[in-house]
């Protein structure tokens, strides 16, 4: 099956829109038990279960109109975006998987986070563009049929289909119809995230790229696997308990066995910069000193750190250019 | 069999010195392919061998004498070492293995480089100790034995009895009797070091202590061994052949290796600091723009490039701090 005949078994035949906007909000979101390996790379399939947050009110608001110019146009940021870039290509192949022949699009689109950065302006962003899909050609999918086409944009578009923590679903199925993501039934309203922003330039390496090396050229790989159903199984366990302890260790282990991972692959991949091992020192010295924070760090150079509100004013002073995110606050989910 | 059953073994009883003074050089040695943990932590047996290069004239020059106080002196670049430090601990339970009751030494070691930064300088203060009470007992041990009990001292000192390539052999005995280390019938005289030291501040976690972490909780130590077995294996073909670029990615892709399972070990160990990842990120363009030039690390923070004598201006110009190590000049070996 390609990207394609799934999506027709989802939608259906292509169909006209049945109005002239469709819009919709998506959350960025950062996996705590990492997705890193693809089982098949043309739908995305992942070869374990990954765990993640939402953040919230970051993450990609998307407008799409139709063009009756007889082309297409993307605004990004409130810029247009050439066809050259990379941006435009992907986003534009996305389209093509579900619109009619003749129809073009205005795609507006805004992000407050930064792009292809590691900080999951990809997942946000294909999750918005499905959700802003679904209204103009009133697909009415149910979010878990949305979680499936999103995921064909980019594998972590398929969690940010939900506010909150959020479970993919590797499935076993060729067709990738049950590798989709769900919300998990647990709220942790004192959790807070720090973003902590190095670099937002673009990544020198793709994740597409750096996990199929890691795939393919990483010796040790074969074991990740058992390791990351043992972290989500004592995550899950840490969130209904909340502890908030045992909950840091097992997500900032995740990610340094991910980046370790991405170390012992030939040739090697790293993403981490010297502010990147600052930051892990400043840190461990803030945990040695009696401050429970944690990080994790995807494919770039910045952090993200996990805490609870109580620490809120001491994370601030010991960070001063950090970015706080309440995943639970009213306003915005 | 415990270490003074071991040394008894090959020294036979203890005697007295048949003259006042010994003395001796030994070189600090780097590790190509490493040796990250034990299968004996007594006798300091490891679980794979290791191939190392000596640093040509950097090292330890140990001077041991009788002394008639009544009391033990070490003498540590010119000053005198309190009982308290770790140093003097670890040296006269070393001594103390060899000699007979009723015998004080002074030591006076002078080592021309850093100590306990990752510069091996255990390495080659424990040869070069035990080389200096070869000369003051008149044992007339071949540098086999010797490096069997330099190698009790601190496992990579086995290494330290020869200049060049040298082979830590594991061995298979209980009794370590067979796990010695021997010069390789190599030269490659246009070889160049150059240390880039970072840090000369003790380390935070020894790597006798890391490597236990290692083995002990590290999920992926289980695929080590056969990984430097296969390291070993090829980049003795790379010396053989004169092949710099497979020599150079062999010896990274291990220390690369080595510190991605400290990284995935719980709690994580991370030597490297911002400067090194830096100095990481240089060499690597320093690479993309034609120079071959590769890197090691150990257990500390500092970097030791590896390179070939017709880039030395250039690897000069390009890290400035940099300290130039000769492996096979002749002033030194």
């Amino acid at each position: 099956m390609n990207k394609q005949q799934l999506v027709a078994t989802i939608i259906g035949e292509k169909k006209n829109p049945t109005k002239q906007i469709g819009e919709a909000f998506a959350p960025a979101n950062i996996a705590l038990c990492k997705y890193w390996g693809k089982r098949n790379e043309q739908l995305n399939l992942p070869v374990t279960n990954s765990l993640s947050i939402s953040l919230g009110n970051r993450g990609t608001n998307t407008r799409i109109e139709i063009n009756t110019s007889g082309y297409d146009e993307i605004i990004l940021n409130g810029k247009l975006v050439t066809r050259e870039h990379k941006f435009y290509s992907n986003l534009i192949s996305f389209l093509n998987l579900f619109r009619p022949d003749g129809i073009c699009f205005k795609v507006i689109t805004d992000s407050n986070i930064p792009i292809a950065a590691g900080v999951a302006s990809s997942a946000s962003g294909f999750a918005a563009t499905i959700k802003a899909l679904n209204d103009l050609f009133a697909w009415q999918l149910s979010e878990q049929k949305l979680s499936i086409l999103a995921r064909l944009g980019s594998g972590s578009a398929s969690r940010s289909l939900w506010h909150g923590f959020v479970e993919w679903e590797a499935g076993k199925d060729t067709d990738g119809l049950d590798s989709f993501a769900k919300p998990l039934p647990y709220v942790w309203p004192e959790l807070r995230i720090g973003l902590l922003l190095f670099s937002t330039e673009q990544k020198s390496i793709s994740s597409r790229q750096a996990m199929a090396a890691t795939v393919n050229n990483c010796p040790y790989y074969s074991l990740w696997p058992s390791r990351v159903e043992f972290a989500i199984t004592y995550m899950k366990k840490a969130i209904i308990e909340r502890d908030f302890v045992k909950f840091g260790q097992v997500l900032e282990s995740n990610a340094l066995e991910m980046h370790a991972l991405m170390l012992a692959t030939t040739p090697p991949i790293m993403y981490s910069n010297a502010d990147t091992i600052a930051g892990m020192q400043a840190v461990w010295l803030a945990r040695s000193n009696g401050v429970a924070v944690y990080f994790t760090q995807d494919a770039g150079p910045n952090l993200k750190l996990l805490f609870l509100q109580k620490d809120e004013e001491v994370i601030k002073k010991l960070f001063p250019r950090v970015e706080l995110v309440e995943p639970w606050d009213d306003r915005c989910i």
